[in-house]
């Protein structure tokens, strides 16, 4: 029987401030990207939905970012060789601290925003990410882009990679993520993504937005869950999945 | 033979600036309490005075504070539970995983600034600093003010706890620290203070701001590095107690 | 013809996080505290929000708080008089410095949150708040908690203070506010709300929780806008204000 | 008579860390580079450093870098233009304020680090800086890199611009600045540096890297503080350019 991982970002909530419904996507995904308190999220918030995490038995994986808060981590940076890789250990043993106490424990990392996009094909922002993971836990999972170079250079350096389809975006026909900026590139019917996902599991195919057929290897695939619509969307997924005879479950389970 | 432990605070710098000379200090002392980052210490700067403290073989404690980055952790603050319990496992955690990759490990908990004041009388948050450590490895060690109540609350929360006392601080005849805005709080001749630390040790009395002998309980002695002044400091009292037979060793070594 | 203010928080988002319906509550108030980047805000945020203030002829005041955005301003801190003064100049300009932009202009100074209620009582962070208002602008008003020292104590210091009300808080015989942690101490009817806002403004009395009335100079009143429940509470506050003969504008206004 | 301008970035302490020397700078400089509070500087120390600039008739400049403390601003970053407005306005309203305490103005205005290299040549971030100067105060003064595209536009937009050139750089035959990583990209020799800058005030003329001569316009020199052979360059470009007959004063003066 074919299976699927399905993958959220969750505790992104910030003092004041909370953000994405939590509780809703853990119902829904088998793994959750759970925020590190550089980009989003403060220890108080991450130890509550990591618990939270713990008692539905999702999988955990350490959604670290650059060090800005304001921007939400999605602004490009070029932090030295040197700051990244501090920053990415810090950030990953902080989650492996609270996950601990939440009595579960970090299974893998997915970088967030801009560091996933520039990690993606930057090799030496690459590398110092991929050296971060090692020196902490050589055990740990990297979560990233189907297609994208950094999969064979962290897969060369000895880590084991899942690589992930995002359920709402266009593809281009080479592989790549149609830029947000452009027509298109977000799709918001659910039952459009939802079909898309099916066939993508089960086929390993997906459309491109020229009308290509793309092959996509993705062992995971990351849902939404900001707005009600998202959770929505996470939800038809899921139910469209499981209704195809497809097992959901984390990359993590044997 | 006698034996004691000296410790001091390092990986204080952030960024750009640079704070005390932790080279030096960990050629004098035997346990480093380190900066985790909430009112001191960048990721990449702690793991580099992680990495010479464990070529050096000195033990590592977590210097948890507020956070508080512009006023260094020195000022007062009422955080809840959730928020003190949180950000104390988070610390520790972020040093754990940086510890790891410069393979040494975390042995002890020692708070810092304000935090380290408000426990050792306020039992609400002294509670919520135990429960953290107890959460997040119950064999963590609580470095603590000798004689405060915390030492005992802990202790009977399961905790191992040392006490410390502060080499060039004054005493008053209950045992508590005479209040630096008061004069003669601290003491400034390296003799004088050696001189005082080797009978603590050796004899386990110190001689209180008004004459009074009185005991005090202390496994380790806190040294500063944080001008060339206290580095001097530091080192006459390591010279004095090694000339007086004293063993210098942390408590963490059998 | 009677007349009061009304007043509330605005300008509390911060990066991708927003909090409150602040154009919605913009439609309702006279007086608009908008917060100055170190509780809540960052300066996109406030500047938006400036701007459609002096759209509506809102009239503007600085929010200014503690240094502590993920406690949103909102726990105990000690600053020193340097740190405080300097802290208390520094937001102030910073939102002058929008306004500007804004074409508008920063009309009074309202402490938040953990501020407020300490310099009601505290004399000395009292002093400090008024020393850099003074400083910076001495036409400043201050908006204070009505009855509580801080307006003698910064109307002898030659500052203009308003006073302030809060609309759905029970109130203590001797005019202070029930501990938000007791029973009763919010109001949530929206009607009971209104009449005791409307008696307040035309009688200048209020029922005490123990049933004593009290009398309370308020030529402001606070309202909430961070729920949709408390944005519907704003609206019949201020609907039955209007119905009741009252005028609604600012007190900065003629 | 000729004269020049002599500038130095002041105010970078940060909370229990300093930074540089800025009491002896101030006897040497007759412009003062500011930090605003998001690179480094916090309210606290740049109000004291306004009122000694204040006291020595030093004229003040806004130092405003990205929102990037632990990277000192020195990082690259891709602020959208309604951040970077929001931030540039904020921090130079936060100066303004400050200084008016100081009983001094904020006359011009200097993006540090990064974000001074990043508007040298990207028009985009250039234009968002430029906009933000004007909206709060179209009379302050751009100090900008002399030779870089900045200049012109910013004198298009209506700016006044002063452009200036670096005390201890090496430089490039078309007028650019030799990339701090390369050899010789530095100047170490006091003597060296001073006679350097003598000759740029005199003539008009530096002499690159490779022996070619170039014309660079100048009507303000940057020398450093940061440590004590930076302090001792510093007062010999001074004390050099005195000897030569050439007048210090700032631009900003009549």
């Amino acid at each position: 029987m074919a299976y699927i991982d399905l993958n959220s970002d969750l505790g992104e909530s910030f003092g004041p401030w909370s953000m994405g419904d939590d509780v809703s996507m853990l119902s829904i995904v088998t793994s959750a990207n759970i925020a590190c308190g550089f980009h989003a999220g403060d220890p108080a918030a991450i130890l509550g939905v990591l618990k939270e995490a713990a008692r539905r038995s999702v999988s955990v994986g350490a959604h670290v970012g650059y060090r800005d808060l304001v921007g939400f981590g999605r602004r490009n940076m070029d932090p030295s060789s040197e700051e990244l890789i501090g920053d990415t250990i810090y950030q990953i043993g902080a989650l492996q601290g609270l996950a601990k106490v939440a009595r579960t424990r970090v299974r893998y990392v997915k970088p967030h925003g801009a560091l996933y996009n520039t990690i993606a094909n930057d090799a030496r922002q690459a590398a110092d990410v991929i050296a971060a993971i090692q020196a902490v836990d050589s055990s740990l999972i990297l979560m990233a882009l189907a297609g994208a170079p950094v999969v064979a250079q962290a897969r060369s350096s000895g880590l084991t990679v899942i690589c992930e389809a995002f359920a709402d975006r266009a593809y281009n026909a080479d592989g790549s993520l149609v830029n947000r900026r452009l027509p298109g590139a977000v799709i918001h019917d659910p039952e459009v993504v939802a079909a898309r996902m099916l066939r993508l599991v089960t086929e390993g195919l997906i459309t491109a937005i020229d009308g290509t057929e793309i092959e996509l290897e993705a062992q995971s695939i990351c849902v939404h869950g900001d707005t009600p619509a998202a959770v929505s969307i996470a939800r038809t997924v899921r139910d469209t999945l499981v209704v195809g005879g497809i097992e959901l479950k984390s990359f993590t389970d044997g």
